[in-house]
Order: structure tokens, then sequence, then C-alpha cells
């Protein structure tokens, strides 16, 4: 693990690379946040009421930067970054919807789920809809190689949420399965990101190659560290409560860590706490005494490091540029929130 | 209103042609089974179990027949009929699955809904895994265009499921409002699966839509014939109870012509009923004499019948051939069930 000092430096000058990419990336991502609103509406009130207050939430828009920014990397955007950039943000928030009904979460970018809102058959078929409108946009763009990278990307998800379900509360998942999971929910999109973004900006098959390891990496370690976070970051900053995958039976590296390292007492402990909506904070706080004995969220955070390294040596293969850089330095940033 | 030694005869003429229907399209139709068994196929257990639960339930896949027949009809099926004609029928499956949670429905086919055995959970995650089937199968035909057909139904179809929920229950819904919602939930489907097997079967831009009409107003005979039943037909056959649109509080046609012209004393019945679960039969019994007595039944049979002549006129534009003699006669076929 990076020592503390090493950890703030490195977090500094991703911070630096995010905001120095948010400018360089503006424009396109004007454009970007015009379709979204855009393709939101319906003559149905309720789906741009729930669709609206879900994206409008925000977060950071990773996703759709990655589409816009590998596109600029390679030169040339067409245009058709812009549609798989919105296309890509509607199928992540179809994704978050369908999760929190799934999930039966209370709490979303820190405000009540869209589900406690307009309720779960709402969240349902609103997520239908962004799914279709992402699909409309694709082929609007024009390049069917570009739709079969998203569609074996929805695929894919889909199929990793399964999976996931199925191991909830199995205290017999391995690490191997998490990997699966995590590569599925998660990395499959941000590789997808990066891939169609690279195919809009011209790339040749190698640069097509590196923009989608590059986004897979990234994904696997803003998964690793978020599940970190879930467990050290503070109440309210994720929009969810400390703990919250514990409560919900979810199987993340952290838990499987110590799970595998701990006594027979300590075990005894998370089992008991694992899918238990009811846990209170004091147990919720024995649990992260425990994975701090074994180190389970640290050696998290090590994977997601690693996860970064890979990342950006997949970038070296490409010619030096500005936008290289950047998104090479970005990586950090989002290892660096979990210190 | 037809009388009903006429309405017999239809009916007959109707499921003859159905059989000698399912007799040209079988060699395409084995293809398309085995097509969609082998997409339902996952690493992950969960999907093809209940992928398959579902959609081995059956029915009689009228949606990826007409694909297959529509293909045919223009005499060169290149394959890509196949593909589509297993995507549509994903589809509607991923459509079944989200229904049945936001209906809240315990039987689908016959049998226990596929959420009543593996739970809501995975009811909305499968879908989502065939929704991104369907549309693999889609690029992998080549098409860009029968990309955009169905794309844009999936879109209008969540947009009306969205609608119908919004009017459920609502006493002030209109017949306009119903149409929009079956133009949208089931219309759309058919027009779409009738249409890009026009396109696999090389067809023209008048072809094309002749195709299109004609599965759009099969669709909406459907649909009604369909809200119909679900007062009319006898508990078991369709797989769900009679007036079971009614405990959910669906606004469908019946209804809405019954309260038009309902008294004061009926509407009460009527609206006491109106997504009650536990509406019991005897009060069904009573919904049920109050339409009969107002015809609402009978008239929604003819606006259904109206719809099967229009669907017959849409290919009356093409040449006169066996194939489109069929598709004609099968549609009286569909309006024959609700006599």
């Amino acid at each position: 693990m990076a020592s503390s000092s090493a950890a703030a430096t490195q977090q500094a000058a991703g911070a630096g690379a995010l905001d120095r990419l948010l400018t360089v990336t503006h424009d396109g991502m004007e454009r970007v946040n015009a379709l979204i609103l855009k393709r939101a509406e319906s003559h149905v009130d309720m789906v741009p009421k729930l669709a609206r207050y879900l994206i409008e939430a925000g977060g950071k828009r990773l996703r759709p930067m990655l589409t816009v920014a590998a596109a600029q990397l390679f030169g040339r955007g067409t245009g058709a970054e812009i549609n798989y950039a919105a296309a890509v943000e509607f199928m992540h928030n179809a994704t978050l919807l369908h999760d929190d009904v799934v999930d039966e979460s209370d709490l979303r970018r820190g405000r009540p789920a869209a589900r406690m809102i307009w309720g779960n058959q709402a969240s349902v078929l609103v997520g239908d809809f962004l799914l279709g409108q992402a699909f409309m946009m694709m082929v609007e763009a024009g390049d069917i190689n570009a739709l079969g990278v998203l569609s074996k990307a929805a695929t894919i998800i889909a199929e990793g949420e399964v999976f996931q379900l199925a191991k909830a509360r199995d205290l017999e998942t391995t690490a191997d399965d998490y990997g699966q999971v995590i590569h599925a929910k998660t990395a499959t999109l941000f590789a997808a990101a990066a891939e169609v973004g690279a195919m809009a900006g011209g790339a040749d098959a190698a640069g097509r190659e590196a923009l989608r390891v590059y986004g897979e990496e990234l994904g696997l370690a803003f998964q690793l560290v978020d599940d970190v976070l879930d467990y050290r970051g503070e109440a309210g900053t994720l929009g969810k409560n400390t703990g919250d995958d514990l409560r919900e039976g979810k199987m993340t590296l952290p838990v499987i860590l110590a799970l595998a390292d701990a006594n027979p007492a300590e075990r005894d402990i998370i089992a008991a706490a694992l899918g238990k909506d009811e846990t209170p904070d004091g147990v919720m706080a024995q649990v992260v005494a425990i994975f701090n004995r074994h180190r389970s969220l640290d050696r998290t955070v090590e994977q997601a490091d690693a996860h970064v390294r890979k990342a950006r040596a997949a970038l070296e293969t490409l010619p030096a540029s500005e936008m290289r850089t950047l998104l090479s330095d970005i990586a950090d940033f989002y290892v660096g929130r979990a210190y």
C-alpha cells in the first residue's frame, strides 16, 4: 500500500487531471447533456419527471466523459461520440433504476431513490424506456459495430447482475466470483464507453483495443474503490450509509477477504450482519474493525491500484499526447478516493 | 356485429388458415426456436432456468411467426428473419417479465409467473438480459434500418406501459387514452415484427409499409380481443382469472365504454371493484352484467373487427399469393376467439 503522503500526492495529481479533463471535454459534454435532456422527453409526463430526477442528481458523468475524451484522443470526433456518450449514460441510469428496485435501496446519489417517489413499477418501466432510447441514439449514429459493442455490454451487465443476485448472502462466494461480478456489472460499461468513443474518433483496431482495456481496468479499479468506500466513506458522501452493501447481502471483496482470514467468532459476527437490513451501526463498527484487523479494505485498495497500473499501461501503446496524459492521470483520482 | 353463425364460419376459416400458416412457416420457426433456446443460455444458472420456464410455456409464437411469414411473403428470406423473429420473441418475453412485476401478477400462461418462483428481482434482471440478447441478434443480422425499427418499438412499448400505469384506476380515462396504450404496448411490436420480416424478405418501401400497417392493425385487434376475453374467457384458458384486468385497475375499452353509459349505481359498482385485488367473483359477475347491459364487450369486438378489415386491406395493395391469403385469413382467427 502507498504511504499516506504518497497517496495524498497521487490523489492531488488525479484531482488536477480531472479538472483539466472536464475543461477539455467541456464542449462535447455540453452537447451530450443537451442530448440527454432532449431524449428523456416524452408525452407521458412521468417519464421525463422520473428520468430527470435521476439524471440531474448527476454524479460526475465519468462514463460519457470517457466516451467523449476517447474520441478526442484520436483526433477527429465525427459527432457519433455525442450519441454514444448519451447512450452510455442512459444505459447506466437504466441499470441504476433497476438496481434500486432489485436492492430495495432507499437512497441514490444522496437523495431518495426514484422508486421511493414514483414506485418500483415506474422505475422498472422508465429504465426500459431509457434503454430503448439508448439503442435509438446508437442507431442514429449509424455504426453497427458500435451497436455490437454496446448491445453486448447490455447483455453482460444484466447477466452479471443476476449472478450477483444469485451470490447474495452466500458465504462461500470466492474472490473469483466477485471478479466476475464487477467485471460484468461495472468494467464492461466503462470498457464499452471508451471503446465506442475511440471508434467515433477514428481509432484503428489497436487504438480501439487499447481504449477498451483502459476502460475495463479503470472500471475494475473504480468498483473496487466503491466497495471500499461503502465501509470507509462518511455517511452521505455517496448518498448511502456505511455498510449498506453488507446489509443488502452483497459479497464484495472486503467481506470475502475478511471471511477467508477470520476466526470463528469474527466469522459469526460478519455472517449475522450479512443481508440484515436492521444491522445497527454499532455492529457495523465491529465488522469494520474485523476488516481492519485483516487489512481487507487496504488489500482491496491495493488490487484497485494494480488495475490502475494496467489501465495506464494500456494507454502507453499509443502516441504521447496531452489527452493521453490526462486519461492516465485521472485513473489515480478514482483510487485516491479510497485513502 | 356479425351473426353467431357468420362468426362461427369466420372463426373456422381463421383456424384453418392458422394451421396452414404453421405448416408453411414450419422450417423457419424450427430455426427460430433453436436460436431462442441457444440465446437463452448463460453461465449464470438462473438465467436459462427462468428464461426457458417462460419461453417454453409458449403460446403460439404469433409475433415471430409473423416475422417469418412476412419474409416468405416477399420470396427471398435472407436468413436475417430468423434473428429478427427470435429478437422479437425475446423483446416480448422481456416485456412479460417486467409486466408481471409491475402488475404483481401471480399467473402467466396458465402457470405461476416466473416472479412467483425466482422473485421480482430476477424477473427484472433476466428481462434486461433478454432485451440485451435481442439487440445482439439484431446486430448480427447486420441491417441497421431493422435495428432502427426494433429499437424504436422497444422505446414506444416502455413509454406505453408507463402511460398505462399512470392511467391505472383513473375513471376519467378516455377511449382515446386506451387507444394510445394498446397502440404502444401491443400494436407497435406486431407492426415491427411484420415490418422487419418484410425487410429481411427483400420488400420494397411499399411492401414494407403494407406489412407494417398489417401488423399494427392486427395487433390492435389482438389486444382488443384479449381485453374482451379477460371478462369472457373461462378461467384457466388464458392462464388468468376472469376480471383480472379490473382487479389490477386496468382501464381497458370494455370498462371505459361501460362507464360512459352507466347510471350512478352501476358506476359505483364498477368503481368499487376497480383495482381491488380481493373483488369476489360474485361482484365480478355483476360488473360483467353491467357490461352486457351496455354492450361494452360486443362493441369492443366490433372495433376489433374494424381493425381486422384494415389489416386485410393493407395486404390487398400487394400481389395476390397463397401467403397473402393466409395472412389475411389468420386475422379473423384472432377476432373469432372473442365470440
